[in-house]
C-alpha cells in the first residue's frame, strides 16, 4: 500500500509490537480468541508541531465498554484507543459529573476510604480491572493521528494472523475519511495575520490545477483554507490482505437515519467482511443496526425503560431524560450477538 | 458586538449564569478576589450535528494546574473549561500512565482501600478538594465548541464586574482564531462520496468569488476542502467593554521561537491589557515569558533537575526525560508572580 511508504511509521511502535506480539504469543497458546477494539477519534494534523487538528467525535464510550464485555465473554482485548479517550474499567469514573474524588471521603484518622455508597461498585470495578491485569487479557495501546492509526492497524493485524479465525476485528474507533500527506504539512502553527507565516506556508498554488506538494492549510485574505485528501481505503486492505483469516466487524456512524442502512449495506458489499454495526449519533447508546450477509438487517435496542442517560452529540442539547434505576448498557447486547457469530465464523473454517 | 447576534447562545447558558451570579455575589460581600480561568481547546464543528470538528491542541493542564495554585494563594475561581479536559485536583489521577485504579487494592475483606505507597498525596489532593467545596471557592463551568466558549466568557465577565479589580481573567484556554458562521454550517456529516451528500452540503460557490452562506465544508472531487472565517477580536471586547476594570491576562501559544517576544509584544500592543504569558509547545512545562507593560519582558523558568516529565505535543515523539523525583510545576511561580502583579493593579485602583 503506497500510503506506507510516503507516511512515516509512529516512533513507539516497534516497541509497541513487541508487546504485542508477546500479548499474542500468550493467547494464541492458550487457544483463546483474542478481539482488536479500535476506539477513540484519530486526529487530522494541521502542522508538524501539532497545534490545531481535525478530530472526529468520540469519547470511546463504545469502545471502552465492549471491551469490558469482550473480557468477559472470555476474549483476551488488545485495545488500540486514542491517547487519553475512555478506557475499560476507569470510564465508570473518568467523566466531569463522575469525578472519582466524589466518590471519596476521610475515616476518623484522615486516610482516604471510598464513601459507603459507592463502595460495592467500586469493589467490583477494580475485581474486574485486576482480574484482567493478573490474567494479562487486556492490552492497552494507544494512537494520536489517524497516521498511526493506520501502521498500528496494519501491524496489529500482521502480528494476529496465527490467531486464523480466533482473531477478531472490532472496528470502534472514529477513523478519519481525510488526511493531510506528510509531504503537504507545515512545520509551524499557522499565523492568522499574514506577516507572521514563512512564504512556504503561505504559498497559494499555481492556476495549473495542481496542488501537489503544495500545504494543506493556508490563509486566504483573513480565511483559513484547508484542503484534505482522502484516506485510502485501508478496510479493504485488512480485509483482503492483513487479516484474509479473522472475522471483521466495521462501525458506521452516521446523523440522517434516512441513509444509515444504505450505508451499512454498502459498506458490506465493497469490503465482503462479516459484520457492519450501524448507529446515529443521537441515538447511537440504545439502538445499533447489525448488518451481514448471512443474517441481514437486525436492530438490537435496550428497552426505553431502561436505558442510560442519552447523550446527544458533541454540542449537547439540554434536557437529557433521567437515567434508569438499574440500566441495560447496549453493549451488552452487542458483544453476546458477536460471540455466537464468532463460533460460526470459527465452526466453519474459512471465514468468509 | 455583530457575532453574538447571528450565532445561537447555548443552551445551559441561563443556567450556568444564575450560579456564577450566586458565586460570584458571595465573593465579592466576602472582598475575596476572584480569578475566571479558561483551559482547554475550543472545538469549530462542521457540521450542525457534529461528527467531525476543527480542533486546538490542549489537555488543560495549565489551566486545572493554575486553578489550584490560584485556590491556594486565597483566590475564588470559575473555571470555565473544554468538557472531559483536566480538572484541578482530579488531573492528578486522570491520565491513561496515572490510572486511579492503578493506586487502589482490596484489603484483607475485598473492600477498596488505597496502595499504601499513595495514600498520603492522596489524602493530600482529596482534602485540597473537600476544602474547595466546602468553601465553595471553584466553579466548574464547561465549554465545547468554541461559540459556546464566547458566549460564556462574554456572560461572566458581566457578572464579574461589581467585582471591580478584584476580578482577574487567566485566559489559558487555546481558542479558535477561525471558526464556522452558523449560516454557513451543514446539518449532517459530510459523505466521502458525493451520492450520499444533499444537494445544499455540495454547493461549490458561483464564480463571483462570494462565498457568503455556502457552506464552509464541501467535496471537491475526492478531496474535503474547508473555508474557515476568522474569529472577531474577542480580546479587545473584554478588555474595552466586558471587564474595564479588571486585570486581563492572556497567553501565546507558539512552535516558531523565533516569533515568540514579537507575538506578545504585539498582543500586548493591540489590546492594551495587563499582561501576555508567552509559552512554546515544546517548553511550555517548564519555561514562560511573561510580557507586561509595567515590567517589560520577563522569562520564568523552572531549573533543570526539578522540572516534571516534558511533553512534545499532540504527536509525541519517544524519548522523554525521567521526571525529577521533586518535581516543581511551572504554574507554582507563575501564580504567585500574577498575585504581586495583581496587588498593585488593585492599589493603583485604575487597572490600566
Amino acid at each position: 500500500m503506497e500510503y506506507f511508504d510516503s507516511n512515516p511509521r509512529p516512533k513507539q511502535l516497534d516497541e509497541h509490537s513487541e508487546g504485542a506480539q508477546a500479548f499474542i504469543d500468550q493467547h494464541a497458546r492458550e487457544h483463546r480468541r483474542v478481539a482488536l477494539v479500535t476506539s477513540g477519534g484519530t486526529t487530522v494534523p494541521l502542522e508538524n508541531q501539532t497545534v490545531r487538528f481535525i478530530d472526529n467525535f468520540s469519547a470511546g464510550t463504545r469502545g471502552a465498554t465492549s471491551a469490558e464485555y469482550f473480557l468477559e465473554a472470555g476474549y483476551a482485548v488488545i485495545f488500540l484507543h486514542r491517547q487519553f479517550s475512555l478506557l475499560p474499567y476507569s470510564r465508570h469514573y473518568s467523566h466531569t459529573t463522575n469525578c472519582f474524588l466524589d466518590y471519596m471521603t476521610h475515616d476518623e484518622r484522615g486516610a482516604v476510604v471510598i464513601d459507603a455508597e459507592y463502595r460495592q461498585q467500586m469493589a467490583d470495578v477494580l475485581a474486574q480491572y485486576t482480574k484482567a491485569k493478573r490474567e494479562n487479557t487486556l492490552l492497552i495501546l494507544p494512537f494520536t493521528s489517524v497516521n498511526e492509526y493506520l501502521w498500528y492497524l496494519r501491524d496489529l493485524a500482521i502480528l494476529m494472523q496465527p490467531l486464523a479465525a480466533n482473531g477478531l476485528f472490532y472496528l470502534a474507533a472514529a477513523v478519519s475519511d481525510f488526511f493531510v500527506p506528510a509531504d503537504r504539512m507545515v512545520e509551524h502553527k499557522i499565523q492568522s495575520s499574514e506577516e507572521f507565516n514563512t512564504k512556504r506556508q503561505l504559498s497559494n498554488g499555481d492556476d495549473d490545477n495542481s496542488n501537489e506538494n503544495l500545504p494543506a492549510a493556508h490563509m486566504e485574505g483573513k480565511k483559513l483554507v484547508i484542503d484534505l485528501d482522502p484516506v485510502p481505503k485501508f478496510l479493504k486492505q485488512l480485509v483482503d490482505a492483513w487479516a484474509p483469516r479473522s472475522m471483521i466487524i466495521s462501525f458506521k456512524l452516521e446523523t440522517d437515519p434516512s441513509i444509515l442502512s444504505e450505508k451499512c449495506q454498502s459498506a458490506l458489499k465493497k469490503y465482503a467482511h462479516h459484520l457492519v454495526i450501524g448507529n446515529l449519533l443521537r441515538t447511537r447508546k440504545h439502538e445499533v443496526l447489525m448488518v451481514s450477509a448471512r443474517s441481514g438487517e437486525k436492530w438490537l435496542r435496550v428497552p426505553t425503560d431502561r436505558r442510560t442517560k442519552s447523550v446527544t452529540g458533541l454540542t449537547g442539547n439540554g434536557a437529557e431524560p433521567v437515567p434508569a434505576a438499574d440500566p441495560i448498557e447496549i453493549e451488552s447486547l452487542i458483544i453476546p450477538e458477536i460471540k455466537t457469530l464468532h463460533s460460526e465464523v470459527i465452526a466453519k473454517g474459512d471465514p468468509r
